[in-house]
């Protein structure tokens, strides 16, 4: 599980940094965290299959979260794209892209589901092998961030091992749920002795853009890697609260909190062009955190 | 009086190719011409300042021609803008970015006037040192050429020899209109004594999106540079004419019966890599023609 950063500056592009689309990967599934302008560009450039992505989720309004979605949506029919697109929202959201269609005389190659963001913590999708919440946080208008789970998918078949006890395919389901085997000659097969371990369940809390606050602190609680932003310094907090936005050490300190594994930091004010700073603001007080690069691809 | 090209791709960003923008540069003004996505991006790469724009021009409503506008406008805002926008576009966009300003709870920090295009050939602006009228061409959607012509600023001014004759600087206006200045002592100044030639009238006309079409020739008549589309070449005419396109061809006849004194070909689909055949193609019809780089100021 993998998350890539396609742009992590906070509303204007700047040293090259372009504004905020990140892609989870999970299983071979690609899912669109926020699609700021360029982003189709983005992901081209890193190589994104736009095939293997059937979700995008868009935390709040404000153009620098998407102003890519219409191109990259657009894009996609102009390819003629047949599979299904699901798209997580504020609800008045939608009536601006059935305009931007409308406008250009323009139907979708594909089905198009648009799926409005509830007020309130909420599971969105869950699929058989990741699962994905999203929780209100504090920003001037509606905002949520996005909890992504990764499933187990269960004990991993050896197949060399599975041929050598004779253990029907029919049965290999009940093996992934670590059940044993019985033979028809009695033996009783040990799940352990044709199973290893299967992948772990894993937690990514993407937490864009807020206030420093604990009220979502229970939903991301023991994730692996947590993405908080950090448009300011601690030295500009006066401008961070103002404008409803967290500095280096609110993210760390959030992640402690947490018990996190890892914080990623993002979101960077353009008044910043060197990134350093923040990295040593939070590892003062979270150790374990990475100051997110562009086209990086970052293990959960 | 310079066109400085932003994108030239047609419909996706491709071979690092961008969907459409350019800047005409006339006497220190900048006038954006369509707004691709990507454009605010493009603008700063190549050093064209918001600053010196006042008037943003968009052909038509189809995305590969304006999903740049919000981000281009809310960033200038972001910035701090105080200098009035005057945006001439098709009247359903109105609404559009009335919405996305809306949702985003966001007022612009300047003037912005939004001024819908006619469906006719029509005056847009009449400024002391340029002009630019609005013509329709032949696209599947209501879509508009443009055509930008820089005025003569009149004859210029010797400042060492207006001095040398003693001409007082309330007579100078006079002298731009080529007038002669009688001395009290009775000599008469002629006026290319202390004068040159000005800057030349100029005109760019800018053909995108358009099937091939007669109909706007005697707007573009006599154009030092037209700049057309030709997303396809004849090899590919049956695709140009179902998608009301041009083809490379097609671009240099109009060229050749306009009498322009050069052409740019643009908007290339990205079905072709290599765009040397383009130029090919129309050379054979129209010799002064140039395929249009991303990046590059054409002289008009």
């Amino acid at each position: 599980m993998k998350v890539t950063i396609l742009g992590n500056n906070s509303a204007l592009p700047a040293y090259g940094r372009h504004p905020t689309a990140q892609a989870v990967s999970v299983y071979g599934e690609v899912l669109l965290i926020d699609c700021g302008e360029g982003t189709q560009i983005q992901m081209q450039k890193y190589d994104l299959r736009w095939r293997s992505m059937h979700h995008i989720f868009i935390s709040h309004l404000h153009g620098d979260h998407y102003f890519g979605l219409p191109g990259l949506i657009t894009s996609m029919s102009l390819l003629g794209r047949t599979a299904p697109l699901h798209l997580y929202a504020p609800g008045p959201l939608k009536p601006i892209i059935e305009s931007i269609l409308a406008v250009a005389d323009n139907v979708l190659s594909y089905p198009f589901y648009f799926h409005p963001l509830p007020d309130t913590t909420a599971l969105l999708v869950d699929d058989s092998a990741f699962s994905v919440t999203c929780f209100p946080v504090d920003h001037r208008i509606q905002c949520h961030g996005f909890l992504v789970e990764r499933k187990t998918r269960g004990r991993k078949l050896l197949p060399d091992k599975c041929r050598e006890y004779e253990i029907p395919s029919s049965w290999y389901e009940h093996l992934k749920k670590g059940e044993d085997y019985e033979r028809k000659d009695g033996l009783l097969v040990k799940n352990e002795w044709v199973t290893a371990d299967g992948p772990a369940v894993k937690k990514y809390a993407y937490c864009a853009d807020t206030l420093y606050s604990e009220a979502y602190l229970p939903v991301i609680q023991g994730a692996d890697t947590i993405y908080h932003e950090c448009t300011y310094l601690e030295a500009d907090k006066a401008k961070a609260v103002a404008r409803y936005h967290s500095t280096a050490a609110q993210a760390a300190q959030l992640a402690k909190l947490a018990n996190a594994r890892q914080l990623l930091l993002g979101h960077f004010s353009s008044r910043y062009k060197e990134l350093e700073p923040f990295r040593e603001e939070a590892a003062a007080i979270f150790p374990n955190v990475l100051v997110s690069a562009e086209g990086t691809a970052y293990e959960v």
